[in-house]
């Protein structure tokens, strides 16, 4: 599938193997920006943040324009100290010497193991073919940025704003560590709209809060997570930025699914509503807590409709609200009602409800009149299985 | 086993099968003690605690004299309502008709399902076999407070204070949902040390916080966990508690230990020691973080020493570290030393300490001098398999 308004706007990309992964699998991708996007990012808040983080961190203060955007997967370049940040000056200068850049337009991103220093001359080594090979964009670069991914992860979209088209086109990776504030999650969003650079950053983190900081996996966050939003469109300040919110939005959405979907041992991935509490906080401490119980995420996997353990997770995070005011809904059908089991409980109705791929959970914690809402998963012996052994 | 000190002082004990549980499994046990104990407990801190947890709690403010003490598994009474409460007034009320006892000194403590109704009558059935059978001492009743354990708990001990000899004898339940601030744990612990009512809450809480609130096997925090803690010794003003302290610590931290070991699905029971924090709190934060990360305790079931992940839940805790100051071993062979991979890293030995039953990571945050430990588990197929279907 090729997308005419990329390619038409000087987006160029290409992706290869240079070895940092086994059996030949890409591990490696370039972006192109023949006429230098304004960017902004939103990273994870982890304290030991890989040296990608800290790099693109620093280049985004000084200089919120972009030539190259350079991704590897196969290593994560964390905690890999001084060192991982002269292995990305070095990639830089690489890239900028020969293609006549900047080198403070040339953000590098990088997704794998932890604590391996990163294998500089496999990737600088490949450098030259990539650079040659970008000229047309190539969405297989979605590919090259996979880990645990069974599946790569695109979004796109188009809109119109003012009577003019814009479109937006966005890749991500994901699976593990999925939790809010990011975890090992990458993501990248180019879009044609005009956007300035003193605005965007307030318009992603808002987006950000209704898309992908409301994904839970397993409870993880890691070291490199971010999100990066590139504009190349034509400065035009009488546009609102209404309709591209509301576009990018769905691109977020769309892109956080994925991303559950193909959690590591994913089956279901189900909406935890939490409804009528005290205030925000104690809606989204009662969805994170319910989200994240791993007695919870077994039972989901499980199908088993024991909805006393979404009650007890309720009581243990720390909202407040009366136990004997709360009832649970497995889509429309109650299992709980003012605390104690519902006289119209279905067990049939609900087990059936459970069998699905998606449903949702609704806890009515009769408080208040908060809501907030965030995505779980199951938690399966594939998880186990892939997370005993990741780095083999 | 037989404790004559335990006999002599007049408790009895007897437990039975009343339908509680399938297959004729023992789920009732009854302690009497024939001169009431003094008695305290902690409870958890869960919003939605359960019946018997409120009861106890009532009965404490009340009266904190012990007669008779029913403890039944299969059934939590949690999430039972009014009704709940009505149901144990309704059992301790019988207990008190066929025994002459005031009900305010009848303690019920039950775990099991949450939010299925109590099935009081086939309980008030077998009570009065119950008390027919408990003018002797049998720890069997250990056995009749199991839910998914393996095993029955027992710790006991004796020691020398004033120039007399006491004694302990203490049983618990415990298995999933381990975690600080108690989840699915019971505790019952016994002495004959003379105890005052009004420092017994204190001692208590003091050793729960070097022992039980130290362990995490799933991070869950369930709705009925409770540490009882009665004394039959006679008064005496003059002792001090300085050796029953320590007694009871040790009995706690055996207790504590036989729990983790009988996790679900557990392989090995894993000291993490975080030391050199800016503060207790901070220590406690990383603790916890690496204590309950999935990601750490799969990489723990696999053998496989990904430190990375270590590190990464380090960082992810919220405490302050500079992440170049950062050290972490595996027992005494260092994976990463100032925030790198360290340069004596040898795999081999590694890997050789994570086949044992029991290790310990420590992380250096060389950020201040305070520390602390927890104990954690590995996160298993088998955990998965037992939650996936608790109920049925």
């Amino acid at each position: 599938m090729r997308d005419e308004w990329i390619y038409k706007s000087g987006v160029g990309s290409s992706s290869c193997s240079c070895g940092l992964k086994k059996d030949g699998v890409p591990d490696l991708a370039l972006i192109h920006f023949s006429k230098p996007a304004v960017w902004t990012a939103c990273f994870t808040k982890n304290r030991c943040a890989g040296a990608p983080v800290i790099h693109a961190k620093s280049l985004l203060k000084r200089n919120g324009r972009a030539s190259f955007l350079l991704i590897n997967s196969g290593n994560a370049n964390a905690a890999t100290g001084r060192k991982g940040l002269d292995d990305i000056d070095f990639l830089t200068k690489n890239i900028g010497n020969l293609s006549g850049v900047d080198p403070n337009e040339i953000i590098v991103s990088s997704t794998g193991v932890i604590g391996e220093p990163l294998p500089k001359e496999l990737i600088a080594d490949a450098i030259p073919e990539l650079l040659q090979n970008c000229s047309d964009f190539d969405e297989s670069v979605a590919r090259a940025i996979m880990t645990t991914d069974t599946k790569s992860k695109i979004s796109r979209m188009s809109f119109e704003s003012c009577g003019r088209n814009f479109h937006i086109w966005a890749m991500a990776k994901g699976a593990g560590m999925i939790h809010p504030h990011l975890a090992t999650m990458l993501v990248f969003i180019i879009t044609d709209f005009p956007l300035r650079q003193s605005g965007m950053h307030g318009l992603l983190k808002e987006v950000m809060d209704y898309s992908f900081n409301k994904i839970s996996v397993d409870g993880d966050m890691s070291t490199n997570d971010s999100v990066f939003l590139f504009s190349i469109g034509e400065s035009r300040s009488e546009i609102s930025d209404f309709d591209f919110k509301n576009a990018l939005l769905r691109v977020a959405k769309e892109l956080s699914q994925q991303i559950l979907e193909d959690g590591e041992g994913v089956h279901k991935v189900v909406n935890i509503f939490v409804k009528n509490a005290l205030s925000v906080d104690d809606a989204k401490a009662a969805a994170g807590r319910i989200a994240n119980s791993e007695l919870v995420k077994t039972a989901i996997y499980g199908e088993d409709p024991n909805w006393g353990r979404i009650y007890a997770a309720a009581g243990a995070s720390g909202a407040q609200f009366d136990p004997l005011s709360v009832s649970i809904f497995f889509d429309d059908k109650p299992a709980c009602e003012n605390g104690v089991k519902s006289k119209r409980y279905d067990e049939t109705a609900i087990s059936k409800i459970m069998k699905n791929d998606h449903f949702s959970i609704t806890i009515d914690l009769g408080a208040g009149t908060a809501s907030y809402n965030m995505f779980t998963t199951d938690l399966s012996y594939e998880y186990i299985k892939i997370n005993a052994s990741y780095r083999s």
